[in-house]
């Protein structure tokens, strides 16, 4: 017995060490985002140190050694419930790693390297042509990935993709739910649209909000939420992202000094997403049990705090008065129904990451609808920018004049996260049913946070969702958490009832 | 031969994964040092990041692999003068790394992240007791090292350890030196300051000096001296250093709201480093023989653009009006042989990244042998601070009041690098010998430089040093652009020169 266990504390140590080069590895993403020098050698040098860092990860997991360690511990008896999950979990990440060789990987890090620092360029000048090639060589990468993880999946391709981010998720779970939202959205819009025409107009306030003290307003919220600056920090990116390790979070965000509302909500969804890492069972760290639960979660956490939480009446009447003094201005449009009116304006816009919360989703699935396309054939890179504008069309009524408005605008693709789109809106229901379920359970919650008092609901949440890591598969958790299964009826009735009640 | 050939091939792709993954913990360094947030945890888990690094790097030169790959591709018939001085490298390298375990690389990376970290908080508190039995968890495995070094190398413990910062260099060598130096230096210094004395009074700007400005003026330095803001950065921490890559280098300084004089002299210190990485051979970019040849002719770099050219009245009669004009600032202070007499003040003082150029090899005497006793346990940790403090009364007539402006000052022996110290007095000793070579060679160096203008100087030292990455050894790359070995006497020639003709 002790000898077999020996497999299972081996294993934790390889983990262990693997998990620690990933975390650099997310470091030097980090500062390439908010820090680096903007030549294009740096960029090259950061691809290269990247590349050797993903190489080595590929090279510990696909030793033969952690083959037969896996199989030994596996059939171990005496492992504890977190034992037994954290072998399932790297299982899972053997399985990732070993379906693809070492010179895929190593080609992949650097093409996706390549693509996203010439995306940055082609975005700018909105050029889809400048981009199209470096897309080619990563989209031709992520299918070959992606065909050979399907293999021993036993799934689709684009599964295999989705898999990297959802573990476990299929298109049986997600082609109806998205289906049904499609089906759900355009009388609805159309409905909130109607409505709240007929109301009268919501007073933007109007700026200029210098950045410090937006900064200054961001910090004072993220400490609210539970953020510790001696373990973190807040930064400057174009595209606002959280980062970072449960010991040193990182968030960026990107500032607009005629708007401090967009900043400020993307701080509080940030935020969400760093808490949560935070909040990781300690004991676990740097161990695939202790890692959170796959991106739908997170994305569920970030939506909990951005959406359910933050955009709620009850927040909202603490926190205006504190924008208010945060700027040192007044006047009626600094009224609380107000400002609860601008932060759940409905209107389809072109911009995914500034999407109200109605038509966010719209954005989601157009992109998943590509993204499959591509993967699975039924399109080709020719025929994005066309496809884009099309969908556009017909989901919001909108058609972008530019490609930086339109298939440029997120970095996922040319950064290689292909798969990922989805965990957004499967975050968004996940967030309306952990959020119904936590102020049903715990009634002080919604009085709590009206008095600017998280710490209720992040007891519910630890509990529930944090504290127990990837213990629990997707599935389970919630169901756990919740009393049921992901049921999208209740992100609906959310939707119907602050949007339309 | 076309198969013998493969094994320097398979070299130097080992080397080049193993110099990214240097240049990967290199970044988490200077974000640490700049960025990560100050609590404990954070830099814990910093620690283990850093660690696992050096554990693969470790790993990857100690497969047997490298030890029969080299011993093949040491007998090719073949190879160019570059790719022979790069085996002697990897030679080197491996040397110094095949000599300790797996385990001791991994608990001196882990002793030294702690000991770091610890000697922030003792050092303000400027408490001895607090650090020291980090210090001594270091020192203990710094000496083990050194020892297992040693055995190898076949020398002492001591020349072991400054081996691992200037290849070659051995006692024969460096106690002559500094013994001629230290008898040298009282009479010396006592003349200086006689001297100084006699003169009237310096005038010393006051400020404040805004540190936006103050940090514009370096900018616009480092750029005069050829650093691109595309490929690097200037950034702030407590202890001033040059790190990152060619392309994307990094240098920090601090800033003294009264005193810009020592920030502005520290960033052209660093430029200098940044600068000789910058220009190393590009086609040898990850290679060993493409590194910068030593710590010691790395600081004489940075004291040969600091002390030699920029302190010079050349220089200083163009940079003063751009001082003056950057604090929009007038009045007799701001003459040029005011500032030129500020910048070559002689004083006594207590820290040496402060002292002035006739003192500071005292500083870095004391070091050495403070440190060379310790390694070679002549002395213990309880004697350390007693004897900076009669060694500093010896040497510059000083007593430091507390342990912050005594022992506790420098980041070196906390953080690991034990045997650095003595290459800050080679460089000062090369960086003389260097520019009076370059001054006679090109006889436009010093008009240009008096213009602003430091292109013909990084000509030279392009084509005699940085170019020549680490082709040769340093004697023999000393001797090529000077024509003559080491030869301290036009070090003296030139304290001479300046401090009393």
């Amino acid at each position: 017995m002790k000898s077999s266990n020996k497999s299972y504390k081996e294993l934790e140590e390889h983990f262990g060490r693997l998990l620690a080069l990933r975390e650099a590895a997310g470091l030097l993403h980090w500062d390439a985002s908010t820090m680096m020098p903007k030549g294009i050698n740096s960029s090259n040098a950061r691809s290269e140190q990247i590349s050797a860092i993903a190489t080595i990860c590929h090279e510990i997991i696909n030793d033969n050694k952690i083959s037969d360690l896996l199989d030994e511990a596996e059939n171990l008896p005496t492992l504890t419930n977190w034992q037994t999950s954290n072998l399932r979990e790297m299982r899972h990440m053997w399985i990732h790693e070993t379906a693809v060789t070492k010179d895929l990987v190593e080609a992949l890090t650097k093409a996706s390297m390549s693509c996203e620092a010439q995306w940055r360029i082609s975005k700018g000048d909105s050029d889809y042509t400048t981009i199209k090639p470096y897309l080619k060589e990563v989209l031709k990468l992520v299918k070959y990935s992606a065909s050979k993880k399907s293999e021993v999946l036993n799934c689709t391709p684009y599964e295999a993709l989705m898999d990297q981010y959802t573990p476990g998720l299929r298109e049986t779970t997600i082609n109806p739910l998205f289906k049904d939202f499609e089906n759900f959205l355009p009388d609805f819009l159309r409905a909130v649209l109607e409505k709240q025409a007929s109301e009268p107009q919501v007073n933007k306030p109007t700026g200029p909000f210098p950045i410090h003290q937006q900064k200054e307003l961001g910090h004072s919220f993220m400490k609210m939420l539970g953020f510790d600056f001696r373990e973190g920090r807040l930064d400057v990116s174009s595209h606002p992202f959280s980062g970072g390790t449960p010991d040193d979070l990182r968030i960026t965000t990107r500032y607009d000094l005629n708007d401090f509302t967009s900043s400020l909500m993307g701080v509080l969804h940030e935020t969400g997403h760093a808490l949560y890492e935070k909040n990781l069972p300690k004991d676990w760290r740097r161990q695939p049990v202790g890692l959170a639960r796959g991106m739908d979660v997170h994305e569920s956490q970030s939506l909990l705090i951005e959406m359910q939480a933050c955009r709620s009446r009850e927040f909202l009447s603490f926190a205006v008065p504190l924008m208010k003094r945060a700027f040192n201005l007044n006047g009626p449009e600094w009224n609380t129904e107000n400002i609860y009116r601008l932060y759940t304006k409905v209107q389809p816009s072109l911009i995914r990451v500034d999407a109200d919360e109605v038509t966010y989703s719209a954005h989601v699935i157009l992109r998943y609808n590509i993204e499959r396309s591509l993967i699975l054939e039924k399109m080709t890179l020719d025929d994005l920018p066309g496809m884009w504008n099309e969908n556009m069309k017909k989901m919001l009524g909108i058609i972008p004049t530019n490609h930086e408005l339109g298939c440029l605008q997120d970095i996922h693709w040319f950064d290689g996260a292909w798969g990922y789109f989805p965990s957004y809106t499967l975050g968004a229901m996940n967030a309306a049913q952990l959020f119904n379920s936590a102020v049903r359970e715990k009634t002080n919650i919604l009085p709590s946070i009206k008095c600017g008092n998280f710490g209720p609901l992040y007891d519910w949440l630890i509990e529930n969702i944090h504290g127990l890591g990837s213990l629990y598969e997707t599935p389970e958790l919630l169901e756990r958490a919740t009393g049921q299964p992901l049921n999208a009826e209740i992100f609906k009735q959310h939707l119907i009832s602050r949007y339309l009640n």
